[in-house]
């Protein structure tokens, strides 16, 4: 459903384990960075009436899941701070082609694998972690990650047919596969 | 209370007469606009809190107002299409000065100055119009602009003092008048 290739490691896991609060920090971020890549979307392709009320509404989400991601920093006390970007956005961001229509095709691929991928890592964290506070508000996240995904995809179809969509998807899922087992040292929420 | 130094004249609204299909598609694109400088300030300032808070509000509702914008053209049977922007927006961005803290003084004062014209223009448009549904349109809308001015013009204190503030936006918003003035012959909300 997610069409990813792989599943996060254990790897990803122990840096959660010994860097949590700035996976939280860099989660906030990671929001933050969701509802200006919908945003952009729709500045871009405005003349899709479609597209203009689904990136809205996820807009709106993004911002509710940052504002709720900043509450949950406060609560614990850590100060909310600029992050130096992970390597994973850029990369994925890399393969985008220049030329529409396919542009748009892997600006909105390259969302909808984020969000899976987000949605695959949120499904982990409330199974690995112990803090009850934190298994629900992953618990709560993850289904919404799976739903933008859906929209990102099926959007993708304005701009090719289904099967030029589902062979590109697995082109860029491929690619994503190895960016993510690549990994990174800094402790992020996609390293 | 908007800071402005001029009122709009008889020319916007003889272009309001003549084109309003076009003036309510640039209305459309100017909420679109205004999220996504809401946006990309909370960006660029995303450790400042109470910015972040203050921004989210905005953008949430500019998205709103774009839909409702969207809705109206649907029921008219106008397409939302894309427009050539007029000048105003860019000219004053053009006196944003580059070096921080500056630059964040600037931004959030031309965002101001841009909500009040909306807002005085708004308020001209509900006593213009005889359109019922125009009226109520434009008298529901204009108070958000208003608020939207204040916020800005609040937020600009925490990156200079009050008198520092006081005096750019005093110049900003002198050079707003004359780039209002100068006018452009594409009719917009701004033109």
């Amino acid at each position: 459903m997610l069409h990813l290739q792989s599943e996060s490691t254990q790897r990803w896991l122990a840096q959660v384990d010994a860097h949590l609060d700035e996976i939280l920090i860099d989660h906030a971020h990671c929001e933050r960075k969701a509802a200006t890549v919908a945003l952009s979307l729709m500045n871009a392709y405005t003349e899709d009436r479609a597209l203009c009320t689904e990136m809205t509404r996820i807009v709106l989400e993004e911002l509710e899941h940052f504002q709720m991601v900043l509450e949950l920093l406060d609560a614990r006390g850590i100060r909310f701070r600029r992050l130096q970007s992970g390597p994973y956005g850029r990369q994925l961001n890399a393969l985008v082609r220049s030329q529409e229509p396919h542009r748009a095709v892997d600006r909105l691929l390259v969302a909808g694998l984020i969000e899976a991928r987000s949605c695959e890592r949120f499904d982990l964290l409330r199974r690995h972690l112990d803090d009850p506070v934190l298994v629900e508000f992953y618990g709560g996240l993850f289904e919404s990650e799976a739903r933008h995904h859906t929209t990102y995809v099926r959007l993708a179809e304005h701009f090719a047919s289904r099967a030029e969509v589902r062979e590109r998807l697995e082109q860029l899922s491929s690619e994503e596969t190895a960016i993510i087992a690549a990994g990174s040292p800094l402790p992020r929420m996609h390293s």
